[in-house]
């Protein structure tokens, strides 16, 4: 029986665990927390939620200390900067602590993120012992992991992207460009003027450019990839979709190679991943087709001259970009079949 | 060990049926046939059927005869006049054969089904054999059925929501109106100037008022739950959505009641369903929340001068409204537990 | 030179009005005024006007005193409730004042105005000299009205869909049903829950079912067009677009009439109307083809069985609906062409 | 009197400019041609033509034969391939002949017009006259010329972007990257299964990666703006809207920069243009605020590293991409103010 709390379960990535537990064959039971909506039921925020929870669970809305009271794997949705706490509290206990925010994701680099969360570390060492959960990356330590950081939306397909190409020295690591496109479901659950349906509607809005918070995390794992520092160039945009992102990522070419030897080189080195999908070669990605699916569907491309390896990578960014990498780092680091609730096929449209 | 057939796989009924029966628990075995794609893998059409299959199912379009041939269960998503000729092979060889077309829906009325389609029958005895697929309505004849007429999407919707109040005799027949959106996915898979996204984004069409081919089928089937004729006005819209159908239904009451005593009756009428959620009072239906499942929301509702009620009803019209309702006619008649295999949860968002 | 002042121009009938003035031949000057935003450029909230009034105009907010004080014709488009002190102020300047909230719709009938909108008046004679600005319907009195109080979207699409059938006498008055889709922008300007673009992209949602602030407003209009008390059914749903209205009316038939006649009747009562465009028999209306015009669209057609008669009215909700009837009752009142400003043609997509 | 001919007026760029031209306030006259609806009026294909043309014009399409013969002044929206006919034909009566198609946009250059193209000149010196109608490198040229070959959309929105940098030597021009996103009006009114709606609904497609035949136009304009050749990479995306082009650039910065000193820059160099609109520092493009307008917006950035220079750069594809810079270029070269029939207002929303 797997028992499992939730920390801010009224947000949208909290909501996207619960839906996929649900859908999880283990036997669980399920603890949710939220600041805002403590006492009421997760059906009244999301009427989605009506029907089977009548039947099968009380998904009322508790507060984050009892649900870590009574759980043992803790999945951490709350905003960064309060999963410390938390974290401790679960770890104490022997418990697994996945945290979705970002809190964990610079590891010992405290300097980092300071610099662009401006929070500090209570206790440094905590940190340290964090495991990035990126499977594909870093499956071993993850196995062995009791305090994970699941990774950013737009990483996880940047870093997905790339990881071939850094691995074997092909792409110039002072040429990464990485233009982004994610849905509204990004920005989370609170309404703004940005997502407000008018202002977002029919409508492409570059944000933050040069100064978004995921660039300093890709480019940390860009550089343990490479094995030397990597500074990329990420823009993100906002797109009028509600799920799914997709990276186009540019780089110049170490070595002059054709797209086939690029082919060649994704399918072999994904052989075994799952999740992974490498695209037929003169197939271009699309969230469309990972759209509530763990999948990273990535295609491959050259620029017209050649030089330029082009290399497309798309996620839904609240299933391998959120909730559904966090199951996955769940059932690595519990000895469960990687992919146990998460075979999910992406609807056709 | 399910030997299941597939006619007319391609198109946007038969890949949604595909998605759900590779995700329905028990063994089975899947053909496809494509006119059109024939010798074609599935997941040349739709990329997002990429993995899973490699893996697990060789997802080849093949020509419906050998798919007849090798298949215990057919489902039909062939345009309507093409059924007759493939259920009468497959009911030969003693198979199920369900009908996603409008063919079978009129049973021995074949009057109706010639205006309407403009078709006539082969062989009439083979019609009258037919049993209209709606679960909450004709489920004790669905289980004795080996030719299943799975009901339209719009009819759905309609039904479902008026069933109660006809049983009760509570509806003025004279004065019902079934108002009905439908995201685009309902037009089909054949590109056209209506479903250009140019055309039909950020806009409401009504078409085919007054016309509409699914207005006899709705008719026929009020007409039996009320026990007597019924003529209803149906219009439907197309609406900038994917998925799902809103129909907003209005009567004229034919004694007074509260609201509170619509939704008694509504709630203990469908006490045993699964499938049909009634919402609390207050809250309105609306497709978001169906979005991929099975599920048919109902919300009660009265109009402010309490003589008109107004019922929500709303589906998705690929699952509830076509491949999902197709499977839990499949289960009935083969005496696996009605849900299996669509107990997915809607997504939130 | 004509010296408009617009009060509440940061909402979005505020922003449509600078838009539509700023195209207006006649000279003008126009002040704005915002309690949000004072001291704010009108750019700095909506960029796309950053262009040309960086040349011709200084679009600052201003209070609304400020406003008031400097011009002769004033636009209001505060929250109901607040224009009467407004418009006590421009009266007594001498000046023309245009209310786009609900506050004079109601004229001397307080009650119903209480009863939906919790407010009472200070002065009930200032509402017994509001004009109800809808041109078709009203023209003369706007002529010589210096109090008018503009339509409400919905209402707009209505009347001018049912006016020529009360007008003669020919739907049953006991069984009009509208049935209306609005784009999110008549949500107005502030974020909400509900206009959240994860929360009504891809999905229809019926709102405010039997209980909509617009239904006392279009019954008493329709009444008068009928001259005998009319109670309709009016059902909103909110649809993912950005502006239109569409309407679906239906209503009983008090004599059996074919389609033609019908269509006969609204061609030649809107003959001399240039923004109510009759479309041919066949065709059905829709809101992509009136978007950004002051046009109202109206398509004509009977149900099944001839008995009822079925109308598509749609406009957009913020020209039409708002800002740009708002400009023709201003022209009207100042003796100007009555389109003057006003014929721009919908673009084609 | 502009006696004005549009060929190809049935597509989405003749509409457009049908639209922009029925607002010019030069008198003119309009005759319009259509292989495929020869002989109907425009407003059975684009209802929103429906009322004004009453009135004013009798908009019925008709040969292209016709058409040339009664216009001095032909806008060509053939398919490429098509104008060279036409326009030798327009010129040899002294006619103006603006081509929106791609053939008339390599001038000299048939070598790259036909591997791109696949289609050969018949008269070369016919190209080598061609003037490239992009006013704002070019206007000097357009206001002589008789043969204006229109820009392509992505290419516009490029070049803009990219003309002040060039024109300075501070971008390497070995590291250009132009990263854009269309709305789908960019595919044409020809429906297909990429634009179909349920597949490009909710979904960003990157297309053509490497190979889009607007990739050599960019690259022969860069090359003249830098004086020296430029080979950048350029990948367009559809994107779940409309209108509208969203292009993000990158670069090398050849010598280290502020962004201010980018800004002031790019400030000064557009001074004198009245549709280039550089936002204020901090504010990010977004093709919104340029809907339904000929205004070119960009914004300045720079990469966190500060070695990469980003640029937005934002228009409405079917207007300053097509029509209203087709109007733009006639203007000019007619000698009326260049901005007449051109000034409309982008929408807020």
């Amino acid at each position: 029986m797997l028992n499992i709390g939730i920390l801010g379960a009224s947000g949208y990535a909290g909501a996207e665990l619960v839906r996929i537990l649900l859908g999880h064959p283990e036997p669980k039971r399920l603890q949710l927390s939220s600041v805002s909506f403590e006492g009421k039921k997760l059906e009244s925020i999301y009427p989605s939620f009506a029907a089977t929870p009548k039947e099968k669970l009380d998904l009322r809305l508790e507060s984050a200390d009892a649900v870590i009271e009574r759980s043992s794997i803790v999945f951490s949705c709350l905003p960064h900067g309060h999963a410390e706490a938390a974290a401790k509290k679960c770890l104490a206990k022997g418990g697994l602590f996945i945290d979705i925010s970002a809190d964990f994701r610079f590891g010992e680099d405290q300097t980092t993120y300071s610099t662009w969360y401006g929070k500090s570390y209570g206790d440094p060492e905590l940190y340290a012992q964090a495991v990035y959960g990126l499977p594909e990356f870093n499956r071993a330590a993850i196995k062995k992991a009791r305090l994970i950081a699941n990774p950013g939306c737009y990483p996880t397909s940047a870093e997905l992207g790339l990881y071939p190409v850094l691995a074997e020295g092909l792409a110039d690591t002072e040429s990464i460009i990485i233009d982004s496109a994610s849905g509204v479901t990004g920005a989370g659950r609170e309404p703004g003027q940005s997502t407000h349906y008018p202002e977002c509607a029919d409508s492409i809005s570059p944000y933050k450019v040069g100064a978004h918070r995921h660039q300093p995390e890709i480019d940390r794992y860009l550089s343990k990839m490479a094995g030397k520092a990597v500074s990329s160039v990420f823009t993100p945009h906002l797109a009028p979709m509600n799920r799914g992102i997709v990276s186009t990522i540019y780089f110049k070419l170490t070595k002059a190679l054709a797209v086939k030897d690029l082919h060649d080189l994704y399918t072999s080195f994904y052989e075994r991943e799952y999740f992974v999908r490498i695209l037929p070669l003169g197939s271009t990605a699309s969230n469309r087709n990972v759209r509530l699916s763990n999948f990273c569907d990535i295609s491959l491309h050259l620029s017209s001259n050649g030089k330029t390896g082009i290399i497309v990578s798309t996620i839904d960014n609240m299933v391998k970009g959120a909730a559904g990498q966090a199951v996955q780092n769940m059932n690595l680091a519990l000895g469960i079949e990687e992919t146990e609730g998460l075979a999910m096929l992406p609807p056709a449209f």
